[in-house]
């Protein structure tokens, strides 16, 4: 079994989210916490700036759960950047303890995950679980310098720049996170660092697949299914894979990725980067949850666990999704 | 409180070392399971070999506990590289759920807790937790071109080429992780990429301290205190911390990375990387608990969460460290 229940159903107490300008100007735009005004937040660079981000996040959520800093017992935070230092280094700033995790755009579920079973365990009382990502410190690590200018092929995706934060706790009121499936590393042979959808859909699949099966729950029990950031393309070809699989994915079925900016805003398949579905959850979601609105949520943020280096070694890029279900309740 | 309890008591059932020649030749060279004849297993790439010997460790760790790889639930790895590929592209070759995870060297400490909790809770039934390194990965990504053979200073450390791993279960025999307690991020202005000892100390200074305090214990009460890879340099800073906050460490406590290479070997402040805690744990160490010669156990793996982005832009090394409590038992 991949999945788990966790019978004391810890609750989401408290989230934020924060995008950059053009995340803001998209569909989920009135939804986010704080828009900002540049893609700076008066920092230096660019790395500072994601960094402060998560900060800004993690303040967000706490102040959003009723709570004090010193309330949380444990951060759980990951980014794309190498040796994560958004991360690590937005932990400096906290007096409290941290797990680093790297799942890259999964990141969100993966901390939301090993926080909900330390809460669930009532190991620790409180604890926040974050990510972002940011789009010049991503494409310029990843791809190419930015001054480059380089033309952006159909397939590829637009790093958001976001961040999401969620407080994790048996106590308060929210939406509660009863099942967890952990993923598995998969590889179908991509190697094309601008197809990020079609690395990461097997991925999403097996997960999905692994998480219906186990749970014997089908997509028609869930008033949404959102998988993290495949895009338009991947979204497509996990589509198709569930229906091989004989599972139909319907209108309740959403990518984030997908659905982050419009048409106009120009991002080819749409949006990717771990904050994309931190910051839509933290916000969009927890949200339309807290009103009732969705119930039971199946949440799937999938990554590409790609390096610059293993690209140039010739490697694939390997994809992981971890499952969460949110269910509407704590009242 | 930064320490939880386990009450369930989850065991080190299987464990498995790999370390390169050089490594070999030490003082735990008799100990590890596998000494390479050379650096490479016959790869054609030193990140290909860091990943071959992540395999190997899982591998040889779930053979030692008299498991098959089916047998293994989840898988909880990280490492030094960037998007810890030779974590995520071992996984592949695992058909098993996995949590990537990030604490420079401090990892193997964060694999066997966050791999503790989810055992203590019966989410799952068997783990596997893994790290390790590779001179040539490591010293290539953080620090020079090997090419260059630049000349090492004083404080300098030696990046081990190790790996190691762990099965932790509530089924079977071996040592019993008892405590953890999660450190913090901890910055005290360093930041020199050749004086990570320096770096690391004041963190593993905070978690042992925050330790003892919170569990009414003193360095007296083990038989045994090793920190990860503070180096000599490290490891005499922290011992003047310790004192300065009130408890002195004896001749039970030592430092892997400063005992895991003899004075000849010329490594100046003695090894460091992931794969040095990681070997001689599941090695020295649980062999020595096995005999019943070391019965209770504080490790604390420490991390220095460097990355040459943030060297370059001028920010200072932040550092942590995770404390567990072994005990011999589970006969």
């Amino acid at each position: 079994m991949q999945t788990i229940e966790l019978k004391n159903h810890p609750k989401i107490i408290g989230s934020y989210s924060i995008v950059g300008p053009k995340e803001g100007a998209g569909p989920f735009g009135k939804y986010f916490d704080y828009v900002m005004k540049d893609d700076r937040l008066g920092e230096k660079t660019y790395e500072q700036t994601e960094c402060k981000m998560l900060e800004l996040s993690v303040t967000g959520a706490i102040q959003n759960a009723g709570l004090m800093i010193g309330d949380i017992n444990l951060l759980l935070a990951g980014d794309l950047l190498n040796q994560i230092i958004s991360s690590s280094y937005a932990a400096r700033a906290f007096n409290m303890p941290y797990l680093g995790l790297f799942g890259a755009c999964s990141t969100m579920a993966e901390s939301l995950a090993v926080g909900a079973v330390l809460v669930n365990g009532k190991h620790f009382k409180n604890v926040v679980c974050a990510t972002g990502s940011h789009f010049s410190t991503a494409e310029r690590q990843f791809r190419f310098p930015l001054e480059l200018g380089c033309q952006r092929v159909p397939t590829s995706q637009w790093t958001v720049t976001a961040a999401g934060a969620s407080v994790l706790s048996l106590d308060g009121e929210g939406p509660e996170i009863t099942k967890v499936t952990f993923g598995k590393v998969i590889d179908f042979g991509i190697n094309d660092v601008n197809n990020m959808g079609a690395a990461m859909a097997p991925a999403a699949a097996d997960t999905m697949f692994t998480h219906f099966q186990e749970t014997k729950t089908k997509p028609e029990d869930f008033d949404l299914i959102v998988t993290g950031d495949l895009g338009k393309l991947g979204a497509e070809i996990l589509v198709d894979l569930m229906e091989e699989k004989g599972y139909k994915l319907g209108k309740n079925y959403s990518d984030i990725g997908h659905s982050f900016f419009t048409r106009q805003q120009d991002t080819m398949c749409g949006g990717s980067g771990c904050g994309a579905n931190a910051s839509v959850l933290n916000s969009y979601i927890i949200k339309k949850m807290r009103q009732g609105l969705i119930k039971k949520l199946l949440f799937l943020p999938t990554g590409a666990l790609m390096s610059t280096t293993a690209s140039q070694q010739g490697e694939t890029i390997p994809g992981v999704c971890h499952a969460l279900v949110l269910e509407a309740g704590g009242k």
